[in-house]
């Protein structure tokens, strides 16, 4: 058996960095032959630190978000804006800051963009935070008119779990994930607030007639879901229009859900992992009366960020599901039958710790790495050798 | 982020090694901390060539074949017998050889094995070669009455695609599993034949009035289900009783399938892999009116050997099922719910080519490396540290 992979990088420009990932296998057996899908990976831009989430403009730009509370503008060919005016205050600690970055579906026109963000408040107490979502006008190069339409209730103390990503649905309502705060997991049971919910708003923040709990006095409306840990990915699937999500796992248990209204999750009663006390979580979901997860990771890969391909550029993996790993670091792709993970592989594996991916206009796949150094980096089919 | 993966090797005596995999990974985010399990893989016994498969007799000694035509009896502390005599003559080339062992569910009192192998036959053209099975008594370090109970019907020219593995159904019959021979794959959707089939025969090689061909006389009774590639790995499910299999693709495509009676999983008309030529094939299965696997690989592990452990060794990894990787040299651990694949683990990756995993009496696991100085591994929990 004969394996070559190269890793070439060469340096084209002071924020400019090539990598070029090829991997052929070639087997005497035929039977034990393999092959992989060629791409090449480009350093488009670096310099970002700990960039958390990524929305594309019109124009081909993309809005790239740092978690300690800065929002960018980077250019198809890598050029770093300076931070964008008016974000609001972020909490920067641990996990909190500014986190997920969205266009409204009419965007063109209205020049709307949507961020979550750990927001803080400051009590007798110390300062508490939780996650937030704001909408503003996108000016030259500041917000405009900023409305905060979501607030997690209640704050808490502590930097843990704060989700969060933001997805529209095709039907124009925005869902927000959250997480449980670390330190309030049990709350994640109780729909009476918003610790570990999926939230379903429409996008001036007002409650859609037919949320699942509209009519429940104990619950919020603004709840689509609950029994959740902490949702750093969520995407909408193309053709069922569904909402897919991940959510990391204590030790072990990161799981794959598509949240359905109403149904509970099971966090922190049901897990497949271990909570970090090494106190064993009972891992039946269904027999608790729980909801299963579709797919999950033991160990923990730490998933960030998830995309349902659809570009032009890469035909083969047209359908297929990314999701970032931050542990693991590692680029998963899955591809998916109805509601089931038919087969995973693992790209650009022992790499980087992957934030967010997501598709550009012009069909090639994009990736966030998380680090003080962090990249935007831009997968393309390989060229020809 | 701290990693910290040991590999320690120690030689005890002249065929015996101890290998220590212990891993662990720390990290300073409380949201990527990982657990696994873990154990050790001691190599209990080597110097077999190509060990294809292997069977625990009562006594806790083991049955083990070698590709080329031998068998042995391995005791458990790793001694090596001399060739058990009177094995059936077999075509030792390429993918073919002495494959599969199995103990009669009555072994205790009737002392029958069942051997599944390439069989050749010399004709004017050369000799031609399908997989055949045969049951004897064992005696001390012989076969007794040997008798063939299965032919694989017709034999054909070439080394490559002859299945095998032999799995009892808590029914009393036995399921044999088989390969499309390489060069004939376009017959495996031909139920006429045996060729890319699975097998049900009752031990004596007779056929159970309930097989679903037995009504057709176009089709071969024998038949259980059609349209495979190359069967190397078979498990009855510890609650269930169903057969799963896994099958290897071309380039990429290998296939989890639960075979059902009369059913026909789609090789060659559908995969998802690529034919060698590099011409692609449909991978739409269920719309071509064939099964759809529940889980696949591309690119390929080059799966080879299924369990499912139900020991005590290993409380936190009962119902899991296991399956070697040649190809990938490693170990899948995978959960499941009902007829659906939850998540996938590789354990002892970039290792050795696992040909087949089998659990001991004593709940260890055990398996085979494929390679000229083949190896018994067993694997323990870890010892305490």
């Amino acid at each position: 058996m004969f394996q070559r992979f190269s890793f070439k990088i060469s340096v084209q420009s002071c924020a400019l960095l090539v990598l070029c990932f090829c991997a052929y296998v070639l087997t005497t057996h035929a039977y034990a032959q393999r092959i992989a899908t060629q791409f090449d990976v480009k350093i488009l831009a670096r310099g970002l630190q700990h960039p958390w989430g990524m929305a594309f403009l019109p124009d081909g730009k993309m809005l790239v978000t740092e978690r300690p509370g800065r929002l960018r503008i980077v250019t198809s060919d890598g050029q770093i804006s300076e931070p964008v005016k008016n974000v609001p205050v972020v909490y920067s600690e641990k996990q909190g800051g500014l986190l997920d970055v969205a266009l409204d579906p009419n965007f063109a026109t209205n020049r709307l963009i949507y961020l979550s963000y750990a927001e803080p408040v400051n009590t007798s107490e110390g300062t508490v935070a939780s996650t937030a979502v704001a909408r503003a006008e996108l000016a030259e190069n500041s917000l405009r008119n900023l409305k905060v339409i979501f607030r997690q209730n209640p704050k808490t103390h502590g930097g843990q779990h704060f989700g969060s990503r933001l997805a529209f649905a095709p039907d124009g309502n925005l869902f927000i994930t959250l997480g449980d705060r670390g330190n309030h997991m049990e709350e994640a049971q109780n729909p009476g607030n918003h610790i570990g919910t999926i939230i379903r708003i429409r996008p001036d923040g007002s409650v859609p007639d037919d949320n699942p709990f509209v009519k429940d006095a104990k619950a919020k409306p603004e709840i689509w879901s609950y029994g959740h840990r902490s949702v750093q990915g969520a995407a909408i699937h193309p053709e069922t229009g569904e909402l897919w999500i991940h959510e990391h796992g204590p030790r072990g248990g990161d799981e794959i859900n598509i949240p359905k209204p109403g149904k509970n999750y099971g966090w922190p009663k049901a897990s497949y992992g271990v909570h970090y006390s090494m106190i064993p979580i009972n891992d039946e979901h269904a027999e608790q009366g729980f909801e299963e997860p579709i797919y999950y990771w033991t160990p923990s890969i730490a998933p960030s960020g998830m995309l349902f391909y659809t570009g032009g550029l890469f035909p083969g993996w047209r359908g297929n599901l990314f999701i970032g790993a931050l542990a693991g670091r590692h680029l998963v792709r899955m591809t998916t039958s109805n509601e089931k993970i038919l087969s995973e592989e693992q790209l650009l594996q022992n790499t980087l710790r992957f934030r967010d991916v997501e598709q550009g206009p012009d069909g090639a796949i994009y990736l966030l790495s998380d680090e003080e150094d962090g990249k935007v980096l831009k997968m393309t089919p390989a060229a020809a050798q």
